[in-house]
């Protein structure tokens, strides 16, 4: 481990490897490597460039075991096959990853979890720091009002996602049901439409927006009578992952083998 | 009519009758007469008192025919049968009405309308200048973004409310549709849960929110990639409704014996 | 102490006092004493039908003395010079107290002091539950973020507000500047116009918005690169305040002779 | 002309040019060619691979004459000296163009004007639709509420801006102000601090959020008692500017040698 990390970005060429290069280079780092698609027509060009934050000095390669040896730490938000092949490399070589990528299967995740038994890897569901604070909050919320409020949950997000509501959206209302002792299977309403009748005060709320390109935003509310209190978290790009990313990617550096999510990360298991 | 109107209130006893004397007043004008059921305590107070505004000089009245010489205007918002009465007493003696009792019959309608041949009658589903406003914005703002953004609507109101969505927010709906010649029939929303798929351009989206006391918010919003415009009310107190009735107790003094609604008071109609 | 509380509503004619009617009955308990100023119109007159509740068959009375064997508890939102009499009758009488009256000078609250030490007393800058969670939120968040954030605060109150911010914002920004080590006096930034440069990451910034009759609403924003977490308070209404005296009201019955805040009350201090 | 536009990025290699390949690309049109500097290393690369949106078979050039006869309409959001080279090939040319390069100097304005006379070319302080249609939206409220509301504006933007209120902000305020008789130098609030006073009518407030990465929010409350009327504009990215300014060469094509700008784009003149 070096005195500062040394973080290389996998997927450089796609958008969330972008954005990742320029948090890394906003948090203060130096960008050590960059690797795209062997094929990629850009192979070769500067990766501060390709990230429209200007030439950075690391040429894009095409390969991750030509630039492991220049890392402490590799960010991965690319693809299940990918990412499979970027664990056994960063596993034999004892460099930490930081894995974003979504959609793995059972098996992949159990090579995951082998692999973290060799060289420590953060796997978070959600890596905003907003996102894992505002649940932090609601859980604190939730025990103070306990059943003096009504509590409903808004998300909106971009017109191409297909399910309804969103993840985060169901974390927050679990993480209020667990507080409360209620059930979201039973006290979830996901609709209200007609004749609802009066609100049920166990009743927790759920309602989707969905339009544009809106990357996410979540806002839960406690509702008393004369006044109420909303948690908020919006997400305006891609910025809002990658820089947690880059956060677990610096704190990852020399810790233990073992598997760590956002939670470790910030220290929110102890406050 | 007098250069300053004098404008009585009916049902003066209830939230909504104090509410009426304190608008009044803070719209600079003289209170002339109040009115309460003659059975109540409350008969023989003060009516500047009993609206928490301190003394003006008017007791409280239990019927309207000992003081309708005493005002040009009366404002009615109490109950299908009392308001029944109030028109056959107003029609006689000239004085105009401004009425937004609910829950009246056909019968009781046709009667208001036959009165309003004798003497000038507002009478609106919805007394608030600003939800008269957001409508006429909606319009503007659907007829220039078209088809090229997603819109959806959203409502909030207190816990007690039985139906949903709110009828402000089918209007809002419906004044979409109409200017975008789309039927809300089929291009309305009101739930999504689980696999949605993704969103159609041509929806109109309904989110509802419940709890507490809240007076009534809307929402409406026009979502296009990297930009939104929303155009949002929201009424938090009963002053909302009565300070547009006292505009139109204002406004429909001297006018031809007609029925009138707030589009006219407002002069919305003509921009 | 009766295991139902009887609470007494002291200046039960005023628009706070009516509020107060209204809140007892809402959080389940019956009015036990209703006191006015004796020269007022409205003495004799029913509690529940002067808040518009519907009658409650309890008078207004003109003295807090004819009603003190009749309480557990008074909560008193009048003036310094009655308050500092009712404190005499209670402290004498041995019944709780739950003081929201403002402008109290110095001697006057040394005399609430010595009060306490006979009967218990709540006396609390700010009565709403939900701006003592909020303020909890505040210092949570702000520990999280720590200077990874910039944070802004912004408020909105009625137009006849003569100062600003209003001591709710400046409590939050003590709050946030307390946990994270600044000085408000230093690091609040109260006005931007014309050349600011950019913003210094340790400022505070303060936005005060005032027009009609808002009640109050304060948001705290932390804000990051690419997402934001807000945390909102809204009063919508005096009831606000209102039912977080009575939750005082009830809790302060039977306890210790001892002067107590809202945090006592809500238990912030354990969480 | 063509039947479909054919279109130029020019800086196709900074964030708003590869924005603009977006946004050419989401609106259903082909890229037609791309332009950076020839210096650069991004020369020869894919322009659709630039932009993250996968290859479109357009190479990026370095000199802006080799590719005008490619195109019906280049795009231009670059440096003064480089849009004044690009004003005098596209005159040549009869290409039109649409400008939204900034800090260009009177000499070079005078320029863009007399090549208008030879070319259409749209050039507008702000492309965002959303911020020409809230304007329009403004104005209207301000028409109907009059004296009757409280106006504020309330702005917020990244942390790097180093004036105070926004351009945008300022025009709102002056839409507002010319639209209702007032003189934004006299009626303008730039700050709240201390013993203000109650609020004047007249005032329009100003308040400005600094934070994070934001990219631009502006907000016009319309207060009055019991209800408001809020008018906001979000833009979340780029591509706000973008879409709109491809709109404007899709609009500009087959015009007539002349300066346009958004509101001519979009037909607001004539609601």
């Amino acid at each position: 481990m070096s005195a500062t990390p040394r973080i290389g970005v996998l997927g450089a060429g796609g958008r969330m490897g972008r954005t990742l290069i320029q948090a890394v280079h906003q948090a203060g780092y130096q960008l050590a490597a960059a690797v795209e698609r062997p094929e990629s027509s850009l192979i070769g060009t500067d990766a501060g460039e390709l990230a429209g934050i200007g030439a950075v000095g690391v040429k894009v390669v095409g390969h991750l075991h030509d630039i492991l040896k220049d890392c402490d730490v590799v960010i991965d938000f690319t693809a299940p096959v990918a990412t499979e092949q970027h664990l056994k490399l960063c596993r034999e070589a004892g460099v930490a990853m930081v894995i974003g990528t979504t959609g793995m299967s059972d098996a992949q995740r159990a090579s995951l979890d082998e692999s973290a038994t060799h060289a420590p890897v953060v796997y978070a569901a959600n890596y905003s720091v907003g996102v894992n604070v505002s649940i932090k909050l609601l859980e604190l919320a939730a025990k103070v009002f306990a059943d003096t409020v009504d509590i409903e949950i808004i998300e909106a997000h971009h017109r191409h996602k297909v399910d309804a509501p969103s993840g985060t959206a169901l974390m927050m209302g679990e993480a209020i049901a667990d507080t409360l002792g209620r059930d979201l299977k039973e006290d979830a309403v996901y609709c209200r439409e007609g004749q609802t009748g009066p609100r049920e005060r166990k009743s927790i709320g759920f309602q989707t927006i969905r339009g544009g390109d809106i990357v996410g935003e979540h806002t839960a509310m406690f509702i008393a009578d004369g006044e109420r209190v909303e948690i908020t978290h919006k997400a305006t790009s891609r910025m809002n992952f990658a820089s947690g990313a880059v956060r677990a990617a610096v704190w990852v550096v020399g810790k233990d083998a073992k598997k760590y999510d956002m939670k470790d990360v910030l220290g929110l298991n102890d406050i």
